[in-house]
């Protein structure tokens, strides 16, 4: 979503709102009792003549819902839109843009959002609200997810699978005016991209949320926050666990991502386990250090594995060789998940992995209660439908 | 939809229908007080034994929605749906279909649309209908602006963007048989097709309506009426205008059609400004001058601009020039409208573009209130709300 | 959907259950009247961690809806659900798995739908329910109709069309684990797989139903059960038809499994009428043989078709013949349903085909109301929604 503020503070606004809309229901839907409804000042400063869509909730008991289509020369200044003392959230960019509170507040949501999935008979939360999924590069996975969740909350949705070859693309349009036809088509658009940074510039350009669904090399905010909350769920806490990160550590962007995000938490300990080739970098090991989050590299899976609540093993990525198969081969089969390391692991501890898996965790670990990878799945289901819903509707 | 009169006519209708249905809410449902009901004749007469479905409208209060899948042959005589005096309208073939009366009552529909969809939280007047996007070539700006417009009006999609590889028509099944089939899973078929005509033998066959979304160099039917019904919304009338038409003449299939349609307008003006190798063709002159319009041809765009309207500026494609890119370069950066094209143009004038534009209109244009481009792209929306809402329940 | 029984019965469970969900209405939903609620014994002894989802019908009135996501670990040992004395369908596998009673019975559930499908303004008994179609080689025809069906529901849809390319499968991901991942974004797979018995394994490993919607040259049941269904509403019987099968008899799955279900009445007697390169291979005919149906091979179409009630038509597939495109013009050319065929058919006699269609049945056949084949599609429909119906809600 644009907005005149710079690049830095884009997605959050600090300011706390007075209270207009108030939090009514369990399924955190609002009530609005004032007679005339106020808009954000932040998205009115822009320079587009675009017109800004902001959600702040719906009126209830049936009567009419505003889906907020104002153009902002309509709106004087006025007090933005007041959900409690809760963030705005504007667009989900990257991982780094989350603080430790809004991390939580977000875990809250999506764990709300499991009770719906698993309870309900299909949600009408979104009912009315329609998400575009614009996907430069396939990634059937990550958006199916994606629609699982939007069609969870009873929304529709807008696929392009294949938006590189768009007609549009494929003739020069610029990133800029394909976000300006699609916001004209939708409330909000998944984006996934081939180039780093796209994401940003998407946000800057659309007066509707973008949430990144992966650009590039760059971020996938979305996994490193699934990843985060199954660590939570699964563990039950954040502060005071151990780590063991295990596999590709130089191409791996879930597990680069993650290290940034549990350096949020107190006295995290990280373990790497490697092979040479793929180490962690040292942007990451210097930034820990300088957070003072303690971390060693080891080795010794077996060892690392009794030792931690957390292994994250990740998939030897075989294109990072090129046509170094040999380097490739001696790589993938070094750090096996198997039986031995079960064997060692505590009984609360848990085996996570992004998927998909080729041979670093045997089939037969699947069956213990520890391996929480197809869970972690499914949190990715839940966290996708809480931020679907806060983009849409607010806290 | 097939019936059994001659092609030139094959989706008007002109004779008026008697006041059986009649407007009744502001969503223009109908409601309907007759205890029997009955069909169009013109469509019971045709050779083809499967059954038509020709949408007349909703029982209200909540009563039984009919949707119209009576065979033919159970239909006796009988005076055909009414509506008002409207006329009614079967299928979206080609631009030259409409007259300015129909044209006019299009775009008083599309309006309702536009606050249809800028007040409510999802409309669900078209709940309950299936609209089959059948795409023999990609065009997913087209596709998504269809997609969206159904689903915003509570309607359902069933999609295929790779119908070329459709295993039945890569197997050699004739275009007839892929409307029959695909027919019975829908009630509306939206179809991008490869070849000219082929949106009109769908008609043919078809016992559902058919939009044609592009057909080859053909049509492109709805990107005519979007062109027409901006220039009515932006400029405020349609009769007396002053129109630039700007870039690939020759074989812009959009200005093509737009000089067609506008010359069902009173003291209409047509400016053509183009590079030499794509002028405007001797068939669309001659039809202008044949129907009284006004036209003359200008290599100065500036000149053009302070004098008209519209400019309505178009991509020169590099695809119609083969291996001469030379001849491309030079024609692409001829005329381009930037802020010295601004600085000359009247207070009240527009720029508009079909898009994808590459550098033929200069990104700091955008900021200007009189680009009306991408507003256009938003009236493609509500024209096929428009369109949709017409064919599935009729006026 | 997963089970610890073998394979050979994974789909029928034979035993009675008691009736705590009662039929209500004319649309087959349930109301339960019992204050807790059971689930089937046989899920909760399967080896997987997953939880099982186990659709039982839904409350009433309003009342909420429980899409029965429990873990098997919740569950005590318990009767299982009680749907009068029909059997539960888990999944839908291959045609064998179908016993008379069974057809019938399903058969019954389509010709409700068919009545929902052409009387109602869109029905909401799946309403809620999220059917992904994960089809590893495309099949525009076999999905849409799927796709279809689930809408006309009032269910929702997740596509890919692309699973082969789906970034996990390429990257080696097993269809064990693509499945466990889609199961958590769905409550149904209907699958497409390019090898014989993958929708056998994806049945084994899903806690959700999984339809196969053609497994390589294996299977393709819905197709089969189309046929069949068509046959009874078409010819009003099962027992004692005569049917020529016509044309590729000898790779054409549909004609192979349409003689094994055939198999199942009394007195039915088949005729083989095919080039000799394509004739029936003798498992079928011993089969036949063993089940004490008639049947003999015949050069003669026109005889046949005199003695016939249903000529079933099938494509001669040029795939087949490799180099020899002489031998395939050949057998392509041979048997041709045509009017001299038609001339000679009975009058309550119907002519069947699959689709696609080349020229092996003449275009101007399709006027004659003994051409059923399009009739047939809107039946594949029809089944289609009775199987999603019956594997979501049960009977």
């Amino acid at each position: 979503m644009a907005s005149s503020s710079a690049f830095s503070t884009y997605t959050l606004h600090g300011s706390k709102l007075a209270s207009r809309i108030m939090l009514s229901n369990s399924f955190n839907e609002y009530t609005c009792n004032c007679s005339s409804l106020y808009f954000r000042q932040s998205l009115c400063g822009k320079s587009s003549s675009l017109s800004a869509k902001i959600p702040f909730g719906r009126l209830q008991n049936g009567g009419l819902v505003l889906k907020n289509r104002f153009k902002c020369m309509e709106v004087e200044s006025a007090p933005s839109v007041m959900v409690g003392n809760k963030f705005l959230l504007d667009d989900v960019i990257e991982a780094q843009q989350f603080d430790r509170e809004t991390l939580n507040a977000i875990f809250e949501v999506a764990h709300e959002m499991e009770l719906i999935e698993k309870n309900s008979p299909g949600s009408q939360l979104l009912k009315g609200y329609l998400m575009a999924t614009l996907f430069y590069e396939p990634s059937t996975r990550t958006r199916l997810s994606f629609e699982s969740a939007m069609k969870r909350l009873g929304g529709e949705v807008l696929t392009t699978e294949n938006a590189r070859e768009f007609s549009s693309a494929a003739k020069g349009e610029t990133l800029e005016d394909t976000i300006r036809t699609v916001e004209g088509y939708s409330d909000i658009i998944v984006m996934r991209h081939f180039e780093s940074g796209a994401a940003k510039r998407a946000a800057a350009t659309a007066s509707i949320p973008i949430i990144n669904a992966g650009d590039g090399p760059g971020q996938h905010p979305t996994q490193a926050l699934l990843d985060v909350y199954t660590i939570e769920r699964e563990i039950g806490k954040l502060d005071g666990i151990k780590v063991g990160l295990v596999g590709d550590l130089a191409y791996g962007r879930t597990v680069r991502s993650l290290a940034y995000l549990l350096a949020k938490y107190q006295d995290v300990k990280i373990y790497f386990v490697s092979p040479d080739v793929v180490r962690m970098k040292d942007d990451i090991k210097d930034y820990l250090t300088s957070m003072g989050v303690e971390w060693e590299e080891s080795a010794d899976l077996v060892d690392v594995a009794s030792r931690c609540d957390v292994v994250y093993q990740t998939r030897i990525q075989r294109e990072r060789f090129g046509e170094r198969i040999d380097l490739y081969e001696e790589a993938r089969g070094k750090y096996i998940v198997n039986q031995d390391v079960l064997h060692v692991m505590q009984k609360h501890a848990v085996v996570m992995h992004p998927l998909p898996r080729l041979d670093e965790i045997t089939v037969d670990v699947d069956k213990d209660p520890r391996a929480a990878y197809f869970r972690q799945v499914k949190n990715g289901l839940y966290i996708r439908m809480a931020l679907l819903k806060l983009l849409l509707l607010g806290w």
